[in-house]
């Protein structure tokens, strides 16, 4: 049998593991269960073993996962977007609230870090899982999401004025008109202000720099499901707009 | 005629210059030489003048757009590297030849791929190797390579005229004169053209990309120990001159 809910957690020995989840929990909670080891890979196949193991860490990292991506991810709020083949096996939809930085800074405390943003939009942070995994890249993130075209974002650049709280919007992404995502920035592991403090650590956080913030739960992947040729992913954020970009498959 | 080993440099009006190299010469000869000037530039093309003026110091390239880290990573071939306090803790250095693209392209074939190569140079990719693991980052490399002035590289942009075969050259790292790194080219798991090949794949590799191909054995992390204040790394690759760069601490 294949997996219900894949975690990958640390167990007692520090080991990392696969475990499958059968009712849905929150992270807190599944620290100190006993969870059915998962075998396999993404590759191979996951298989849900007899064996178990009692999770000993199941915590974010302790600082925000960062990666870079080049500016022709970029696209137009209602573009098409054409997957290249590398891309279509595990193709999946992140909606994100984006930010983007109107005046270089460096070092930014978390106090001041609102002060840099120019303002606020909506992006969807298309990836292909099938690049995203330990032995194909080694967990580098950026590689599966820096097709062109795979960063559609807009329609608006929101002022700061019109969105004085960062932190209490709501976010719904649809495919196919049906609900995948749908979560306030409020429950966002970083917030903005700690994401632009961390990103200018000794380094300079240039103007127009597009920062994507992370998805929320409900992503295709061991979830809904992945997209396929000729899906449309619209992403929402209250008071930012839609942003609707239909997925076409390259053929060879 | 084109550059044999193309140099940017200060002149002594505080004029930013491109020179030409005819012999090799260390970093630290080079100043105060005499050099041919350079005009053009990466869309018009190089071409080496009757002109002279006198080196009074180098300056880090500005043009090329490092994949995946920021280009306020570059430093030049002699600079000192201040490092911030987040990066002190498991600091370390690894010796790479970089290429330099020269064009753009997209889905570049293995064998067309060294067509694109505007020139090879040497970098140090200083790493903060606390700040990799996957507890901290999420394994993102990226964020621990990208404080300012991290990726030192010089001190010539050799033309692919001069180095034929970019897998068989010999590179060498020494932390304050002692050996730690010793390898041919020959061994990269990747080769150069597998390299822009890869990075082509349904994205756009544009010309001025620097890509650094990665660091063989002998890097500090639980090997030779890693950085302290006021250790220099020097970086030499047979053919392409050295880097020679003094880690200065930041006190807080």
């Amino acid at each position: 049998m294949s997996f219900d809910r894949l975690i990958r957690f640390i167990d007692k020995n520090g080991v990392e593991r696969y475990g499958n989840v059968e009712s849905e929990l929150s992270a807190s909670e599944l620290n100190g269960k006993q969870v059915q080891l998962v075998s396999g890979n993404i590759e191979s196949g996951f298989k849900v073993t007899d064996d178990k193991a009692e999770v000993a860490k199941f915590k974010p990292p302790k600082k925000p996962v960062i990666f870079a991506t080049p500016p022709d991810r970029l696209t137009g709020p209602l573009d098409d977007i054409l997957i290249h083949p590398d891309a279509q096996e595990l193709l999946d939809y992140e909606g994100e609230l984006s930010i983007v930085i109107g005046k270089d800074g460096y070092d930014i405390s978390e106090e001041e870090a609102l002060d840099y943003v120019l303002g606020y939009t909506n992006s969807n942070d298309v990836s292909a899982r099938n690049l995203h995994a330990l032995d194909v890249s080694g967990y580098q993130m950026g590689y599966a999401k820096s097709f062109n075209h795979f960063g559609p974002t807009g329609p608006y650049l929101v002022s700061p004025r019109l969105v004085p709280e960062p932190q209490a919007l709501q976010l719904t992404t649809k495919v196919n008109g049906k609900v995948r995502q749908s979560t306030s920035t409020s429950e966002m592991i970083w917030s903005c202000r700690q994401l632009i403090a961390f990103a200018s650590r000794g380094r300079t956080l240039r103007r127009g720099t597009l920062i994507m913030t992370g998805t929320p739960e409900g992503v295709g992947w061991h979830s809904n499901g992945c997209l396929e040729d000729g899906d449309v992913v619209e992403v929402t954020i209250d008071g930012l707009g839609s942003i609707s970009n239909k997925m076409v498959f390259q053929k060879d």
